[in-house]
């Protein structure tokens, strides 16, 4: 076998190491993952994952950090849509999107809330996971502070406001996902409308 | 060593076990407990465990309903409260209390939330944590309900009110275990009052 290095550059080395790592994870959950696992849903040999990273964790690390990247690298702002709006779609965005070709939303959602749990134990992860959190909530309380400025929201505390919804996308993600709840983000979508975004106008 | 059987009831030998299971698994989580870590902690010799469980599973089955019996034996249901307050009542039972000797609120609700992600694959513990999501949002939508029938709340959805707060309750416990966010409890209550259960009076 010649050297898998000669075949393809590194970035797409590591995107192919991810991708393996999708199906692995998707087959055999986060706990009982092994590298060979990994190694068995890829074409290139085995030993390319040990080149490229330092064990399962250092692995399962740059997984996160590929996640959220994807996540994040799809927003889609546009800037003349109003607050509410805007707002609608990043909730919209947190809940139920985006999708790619080869693995859904749910897919990578169930990675992600598997490492969010392991985090309590694991330094390096929350703080990852933190950073996230901080951005999530930092989007949200920006569009609410637009609005706000634009006087189409009345005056709320901004960070509680955005701490609410993060929350509320978030266990709603889990609910589904431990609990089987299939219609959860669509229920969390309504009771957000319904309970919280009107609570914005209510002084309006 | 005397038959350990002899010295207790069997009913006070699986109270030793489940406390002996709450040390062992703080000091080294579900992932990676073994039987004998909790025969460490307790003075009963490691046999009794295999004569009252059928291994691992079978035991952390046993104390997640420990665990959600003990949550549910405390809730203090005063008859004579308006709505309102039992309803702060109940919110403030599932985010800070109760408290009990040995292990916080905080000590047992990590090794819920911990099994609550794995019951994604496991349909069991998924059933456990389904019933009593049942009767956490029922008690709640309980509660919304007696308060549209006595006037003092307006007519809302009382399922989708008693999900979003059971929602919003599970992810700021979650929140604080899994990224240390101390005060995320005291905010996630914060900002039920402001957001959501002043919508509860909007028309009134």
């Amino acid at each position: 076998m010649s050297d898998p290095q000669e075949k393809v550059s590194s970035k797409d080395t590591e995107e192919v190491i991810m991708e393996a790592t999708f199906r692995a994870l998707s087959k055999h959950g986060y706990k009982d993952l092994r590298m060979r696992d990994i190694g068995d849903e890829m074409e290139l040999t085995r030993q390319v994952i040990h080149y490229h990273f330092d064990g399962k964790y250092d692995l399962m690390s740059a997984f996160l950090e590929h996640i959220i990247e994807q996540y994040e690298g799809s927003v889609e702002v546009d800037g003349d849509a109003d607050p509410r709006s805007e707002l609608d779609a990043r909730i919209d965005q947190c809940l139920f999107g985006p999708e790619f070709e080869e693995f859904t939303h749910w897919d990578r959602m169930k990675v992600y809330h598997e490492l969010y749990t392991y985090a309590q134990n694991d330094g390096e992860h929350r703080k990852v996971f933190n950073e996230h959190y901080d951005r999530i909530r930092g989007s949200i309380v920006e569009v609410v502070e637009d609005g706000i400025e634009q006087g189409e929201f009345r005056d709320v505390n901004v960070d509680r406001m955005g701490q609410l919804i993060t929350d509320v996308i978030h266990a709603a993600r889990g609910r589904r996902i431990s609990l089987g709840h299939e219609d959860a983000p669509e229920e969390a979508r309504r009771a957000i409308d319904e309970f919280i975004l009107d609570s914005l106008y209510a002084d309006a």
